[in-house]
């Protein structure tokens, strides 16, 4: 199928991290980089917080969407985005370093999805 | 990275469609058949219609997310399943099998994301 009507850019991030005490916030602070750095605009967002522990967060874009799944319990976070803007797969690993967490990264994997 | 912690099936199709005149229930259609066919929760969900056209749907689901967005003008629609339940692909393709559309759909290209 030709993709480029529509285009849509999608990436999706695997991310390991170690040593985060509170997890409450990343990813909220993921979002906002990503939101930030890619130029996004938020039409809606919503989140749910897991019990015992865990969040997902999603967001209603102006270009489509994105939502963010933590696995405390694994130390993992998985980042997925769509969007109709041009983004490349560089842009998309540089929005996900987040200044308060990326140095806690151990392990990422980004990928565009075809 | 070893993704069997946590358990991450993403999924996602690309449809193109013919014939279709009211679009309006296109994606709504869509996800009822997806969360009741592989038995998916859903936490809180939002929708936002894009002037002139188009819809996106999002998802938060007890599993992870569902987001469907929709381009009347391409006659294209982009579902992305993001789960931690056990779905396969041909699960997935029959799940996008909505009764009231799928005899429209003249294309489907679904994949699963590693």
């Amino acid at each position: 199928m030709n993709q480029s009507t529509p285009l849509i850019n999608h990436f999706v991030a695997l991310i390991r991290l170690e040593g985060v005490e509170v997890w409450e916030n990343v990813a909220s602070d993921l979002a906002a980089s990503i939101i930030q750095k890619l130029k996004l605009t938020v039409i809606k967002s919503d989140s749910h917080q897991f019990s015992p522990q865990g969040e997902t967060r999603v967001y209603l874009l102006s270009q489509s969407h994105l939502a963010i799944h933590t696995w405390p319990e694994d130390g993992v976070v998985h980042v997925d985005l769509v969007s109709c803007s041009n983004i490349n797969e560089p842009d998309f690993m540089l929005a996900i370093k987040a200044e308060d967490i990326s140095h806690k990264f151990i392990e990422v994997k980004t990928q565009k999805v075809s």
